[in-house]
């Protein structure tokens, strides 16, 4: 079977009807030419993203292929929820060590799954043999916003509420231990919620590094001309709140509930939303969290720091935001929280 | 250096101006955010294409990085072109076997050359660490459209002039030979041509895997139905006139001018546009030629076919569509062309 056996037999097949309704008429040229075509009918701003995963780094060779086509795809529709984007389309980047039909069904049927739950449609793409090399994916995604609106990273103002839909530390816990996690398998991209968000929230990002590395870098971006005038304050007792239930069984006992609370903090893969707002959204956002059936839970807060002020973030002086992890309860002094989360080289 | 070093030293700084005129005003979030956000000016029709490079297989490791740059870029330009798309930005996916500043630097060079040459700007993407293995690049490129217009690989009708841009056969006589050559290794997409063939070609591919392998694309995709009920004829003496000039010499006194013929039908890595055209486009095709200072040459014709009509094209059943070699002066009896072409598995 040759690359285009490949795309007949488990992409263009598979693919039967478009499921995105700006396609219902504006596919123009779909899988097999040179590109795809989307004629939209609104003239909206687009948002484009692009994820890389790569066999033995971002999963695992002998994962099962259905998971690593479902979550291919998750990882890319988390970067347009963080957007506050409407996903819609994707192009697929396939590197192949060899050419294993078994576990091309499996991906496909995978990708397919997810690309139907959100209808956001394979509009395209290119498949390589990579020799004997470990496989990768690459996706692009397109997404579709409201003029004037869109959630960024860098949007962060002090005094901001520091929020986190959804649970922490499952993913990594589950790793760790090799324990069977949807959570991990199959992450839940928060598209609806990133859609309320818009004209809420100051600023926003998708967890998938981890949340302390990730909250870095949403404050490096926001405040990257006065970096250490700035720290965030996290709450130790607001954070046990959204620490994973299945996580707390697996380490029942053997873990105190700082380590608990260091490890939901540090671990990747969660693809939740993390997001900053102004103390006056606090209802408003509490009634978001309740109709969308999200737990959303304020973890911090943006300070002003009166720490040394001449360092400024950026790629060459690696000066990190400070965060401090405080309990209300006194449980412990004040703890510096180190820089941690998936290191990419 | 981690990910977002890299990003910040070789990919943000050298970026400095977006020279796209869409994004003067237009581009709301660029590289740095989850996405990238366009906010397009006008309601036209988008073309999105995907394609990669794989170290050891599109690329050499021991390859200037300046060119492995700028070609990359450079294909994925002219899958753009064989749309008849202008180009306007573009992702990037970096999958790195080691975090070499060198390389980075030069490929990043070749990259911004031919991205403001052609006023298309890079948006976003991602970088990984991709271990041991042969490094791959991803690029995704968005191109703008006129309403209604798009050259498609599948429009060929019976009678149809086949025509082909710029000379044949130098990248694979320089590949093979070790010789240098600046189409190998700096292809120019031909934008403003794809451009100039909308509304006057039926059909349009570029050359990546060879003429005849891109032309039997072309007709398998244009005659799904009805297979084996067409062929093309190819005239030698006109494929004689757009011989490379180069290979030419390179293999002078060692090649009868058939073989030289098929090697040029047969090498890949061309990116010229393959198309084709009714007879009563000659002239106007033959002034767009001299306009943009690009050969045209014609050099066969789409024909109904009397042989079996039972055979369909399609993945399954594999029938390759008979291309014949045919010389007007009578120097070899007809040639029925095997299949050739770069194999992707």
């Amino acid at each position: 079977m040759n690359e285009f056996g490949i795309i007949e037999k488990f992409f263009k097949k598979k693919q039967n009807n478009l499921s995105n309704e700006l396609f219902h008429t504006d596919l123009m040229v779909g899988i097999g030419d040179d590109a795809a075509i989307l004629k939209l009918s609104k003239n909206f701003p687009i948002a484009v993203s692009t994820d890389i995963l790569v066999s033995g780094v971002h999963f695992s060779p002998t994962q099962d292929p259905r998971s690593i086509g479902y979550k291919s795809l998750a990882v890319n529709l988390s970067d347009i929820a963080a957007m506050g984007a409407d996903p819609f389309a994707f192009t697929l980047g396939l590197g192949l060590s060899s050419l294993d039909e078994f576990w091309l069904e499996g991906f496909s049927e995978g990708l397919f799954e997810i690309s139907r739950q959100f209808n956001c449609d394979l509009i395209g793409g290119d498949t390589v043999s990579n020799g004997k090399s470990p496989s990768f994916i690459t996706i692009t995604i397109l997404g579709s916003l409201i003029l004037g609106k869109a959630l960024r990273r860098d949007g962060m103002m002090i005094e901001d509420d520091i929020w986190v839909s959804g649970d922490l530390g499952e993913p990594s816990a589950a790793l760790l231990l090799s324990r069977k996690s949807s959570k991990l398998s199959k992450p839940s991209p928060r598209v609806k919620l990133g859609k309320e968000l818009l004209g809420v929230a100051n600023s926003c990002i998708d967890l998938s590094d981890g949340f302390t590395s990730d909250l870095r870098h949403m404050m490096k971006s926001s405040f990257s001309d006065n970096g250490a005038d700035v720290e965030a304050e996290l709450y130790f007792e607001d954070i046990l709140n959204c620490i994973s239930k299945k996580m707390r069984t697996w380490f029942s006992g053997t873990r105190t509930e700082l380590d608990l609370c260091l490890s939901a903090l540090g671990g990747g893969d969660e693809y939740e939303l993390c997001f900053s707002a102004p103390e006056k959204r606090r209802t408003e956002l509490e009634s978001i969290g309740k109709s969308l059936n999200i737990p959303l839970t304020r973890v911090g807060k943006v300070k002003a720091s009166d720490t040394i002020k001449t360092v400024k973030f950026n790629a060459s002086t690696k000066a990190e935001p400070k965060l401090t992890l405080i309990s209300r309860n006194k449980k412990f002094d004040n703890i510096s929280l180190p820089s941690m989360g998936f290191k990419h080289f």
